[in-house]
């Protein structure tokens, strides 16, 4: 393999060579959960995605840190800076704390992680941990001119920004655009422009998060944790920064303007967004009856779903499509993804019933380069999966008697789905028993001794093993070709 | 049922009634872990301890808000504030940024505490997240004479304190013993007098984990955590504050110190301390070689231990004594317990196969009382396990037809073990390790086939058998009595 990984960059619209900054280490920031409500669809896709990258990454012998904070404070309603902190309105609602809200839906988001077998952060940030930070990175970005206090409140000065740097580099937005296409300020708002946004929002008295600062009580603005957290766990310049498509304008696009305000630097070397998904080709939305929690998913019970599909179901979907690509979720795709991801299981555990011959049909080694590729040209996972199901394809022939496999393509074979399938896109194996298939194959190997055993008239033995699994509740039957056996309930 | 709920209150060195301030909200602050090693023993009693207290207080109808902290910052290597911050330590140690060793550490506790059935918090706040709220109680405590600043750090003057209130309220100590007691300074101290304690400590130049403040850039004192953000959480009064008995001194007699010295009030109603732990009746320390990490016990991979426990074996175990006793962990004790809950759950399993007859010789409602007045009782929890085993007598004569139960008892009985043994004392029944014993004892039995064939110099059927069980993952050591074997991962 001399091909190296190369990564679609948003903020130069290309693929490029990944170069990490400072080799073996690679920094990662991806923005995590507001934790208002119950993990959805939305949540599992950047989180797959980017487990992918950083499991590629450890994979590739790369020393990584990555850092996922959790939003607990400042995300308002809308991206505007309008409205009410999503937290904060969550917790009047259910008439408690907000660090009760942010505890719970905090430890909800970990389940369901946990389910989907995204491996956990490095380090796991929270907004309301670094308020310190975020009043500092304010100062140097007061300091330089670029943000303006108004009745306790602090702005970033756009169009001050503007004029020595170019705003709106990541998403190709036009500041004069902008100025038309905004709506009108209402004549109530503090900002200088309507496309100016909050660093630093006053706490009204019915607040409950608030901070003290030389502005007064407050809380941070939303896009400013990202930046302060970020530079804070990896560096002034650190490698990749991931997100949803949807955070691109105006949360990263702030997040750049922040950083260069602060430090006339940029931090992010490579921007990485996951694409959105739809259901039913519809955008998903609580108004549309279609917002799918994962709860939901997986115990089948929203109303667009005719049943339940399992996590590893949902991950192996997911990666079905490319991250850039929109993924569409309907019974119909899922269904299918189950199907095969069966299908791929059934090959992995058939590897060891391949009974190896001194010829080789088959080119497993090929198929491992080509995965590789894949992963290579911006982790293309559907790529991967079409040629692991190469490799299903050759197992089930292999079985079928049509191809053949020597030793040492079966050792290859079973390292090519230990590495990319296990490893590397995170699929795990589901018949939550593990454990169970083990018992299951030592009860064949326990009985194919059995069988040894008569053929060498060594009644006692047979009979010994017979009696020993009875007792343990395991009922044989002896058939034609050899045994077949069952767990008393 | 006319009695109500006792606790011992450590502060008043009796057990009294306990009475919300604000009914039917409860507000319980305990100490969480310092996250710079391994989940262990000492770790499970508090989380057990609190987490029944928590459950009943839920069960009687208060609505529970539970605030358990992580400390990761702050908690120095003795507690005379001398050495090392221990995160800071372990960072250097395994050369990585202090926050990863803080995230590694508070998931692992989290994967153990999950695994003993222990309930996660309302709240889970974090030191280094609430630095701000510790400058404030700083500001405060130093504005009422309270506080010194020296070089840098600010240290909290207990001779000033103890002018005006009354140090060693908690701990009975008495600051006369204490003069006479502490080593003399050496004259490096910055303190005014060894048992002065920092609420603020300068960070040298080489300290990752820092923060700005009108001293300079330092980090908060072990002990200041917990007074802010109980307050924070939990308001000024609040009703219950726990810990283990080590913690009392100095660790809780310095939370009062500060709360008192900033609002001249007390904050905490009833604190609760539960009991040490030894192991073959020695205090656990690692120089003792008998310090046992949570990972140990589960596995049964410490050298002192004779077999795995289960985590239900060891959240019974502690219950079966008085969280104020202390606790023995020995091979013996632990396996008497796993008999003993193993007899729980069997008898559990059997109501449903008790017949019902119009008369009846048993009274559950007794027996459900008697349970309710060992909790009330300072949580009484062996009590309540000795009372339930009257229960357990009961259904095994009424399967052998010796007592008979009515269809109400065989309803009330199952009531008393939902209530008492799953809800309140967070058992759950550990059938999972059926199928795990299943295997065990196959692959056992497989292993003494390979020894019968080594005895008849069948090495082709040895081989065989070491290989296919090595390709299941199975790891397999030969010794002198036999073999040992267990599964990798």
């Amino acid at each position: 393999m001399s091909q190296k990984l190369h990564v679609y960059n948003t903020i130069n619209r290309k693929k490029e060579e990944f170069i990490a900054l400072n080799p073996p280490f690679v920094g990662i920031y991806v923005c995590g959960p507001t934790v208002y409500g119950d993990p959805h669809l939305g949540h599992a896709r950047p989180a797959i995605t980017f487990d992918v990258l950083f499991r590629y990454l450890v994979f590739l012998g790369n020393k990584v840190r990555y850092v996922r904070n959790i939003t607990d404070v400042g995300h308002l309603e809308n991206d505007a800076d309008e409205g009410d902190d999503k937290i904060a309105k969550k917790a009047r609602l259910e008439k408690i704390e907000p660090m009760e809200v942010v505890q719970y839906y905090t430890d909800r988001y970990h389940t369901f992680m946990d389910m989907l077998n995204v491996k956990k952060p490095s380090i796991e940030p929270r907004a309301s941990g670094h308020i310190i930070e975020q009043l500092q990175l304010i100062e140097e970005i007061e300091k330089n001119g670029f943000a303006y206090e108004k009745n306790g409140s602090v702005y970033f000065d756009v169009e001050a920004y503007s004029k020595k740097y170019h705003y709106g580099k990541l998403s190709g937005r036009v500041l004069e655009d902008l100025y038309s296409n905004t709506r009108d300020l209402d004549g109530q708002s503090e900002k200088k422009n309507s496309f100016d946004f909050a660093l630093w929002k006053k706490a009204l008295p019915e607040h409950i998060m608030r901070w003290p600062s030389r502005f007064g009580d407050g809380f941070p603005g939303w896009h400013l944790e990202c930046s302060a957290m970020s530079t804070k766990y990896l560096g002034e310049e650190f490698d990749i920064h991931g997100g949803g498509m949807d955070l691109l304008f105006p949360h990263h696009e702030c997040e750049i303007a922040q950083s260069v305000a602060a430090s006339g630097k940029e931090t992010v070397r490579y921007w990485m967004h996951n694409n959105m998904i739809t259901i039913n080709g519809q955008k998903m939305g609580k108004s549309l009856g279609n917002f799918i929690t994962l709860e939901e998913l997986f115990s089948g019970s929203h109303a667009v779903l005719t049943k339940a599909y399992s996590p590893m179901t949902v991950r192996f979907f997911i990666l079905q499509a490319h991250y850039r690509s929109t993924l569409d979720f309907s019974n119909e795709a899922l269904t299918a993804a189950e199907k095969g991801f069966e299908r791929m299981m059934e090959a992995y555990n058939n590897i060891d019933k391949i009974k190896s011959s001194d010829n080789s049909t088959v080119n497993i080694q090929d198929i491992r380069n080509k995965c590789l590729d894949a992963l290579n040209d911006d982790l293309n996972t559907p790529i991967v999966i079409a040629n692991l199901f190469e490799a299903v394809k050759n197992i089930n022939s292999a079985i079928a008697g049509s191809e053949t496999f020597n030793a040492e393509n079966i050792a290859e074979c079973k390292k090519l789905f230990d590495d990319f399938v296990f490893n590397i896109m995170g699929l795990v194996a589901e018949t939550s028993s593990s454990g169970n298939e083990i018992l299951s194959t030592v009860v064949d190997l326990l009985l194919n001794e059995r069988i040894e055993a008569k053929k060498r008239k060594d009644f006692a033995a047979s009979d010994r093993i017979r009696n020993e699994l009875t007792a343990l509740g395991i009922e044989i039957k002896d058939t034609k070709e050899g045994f077949e056996w069952k767990l008393k309930n």
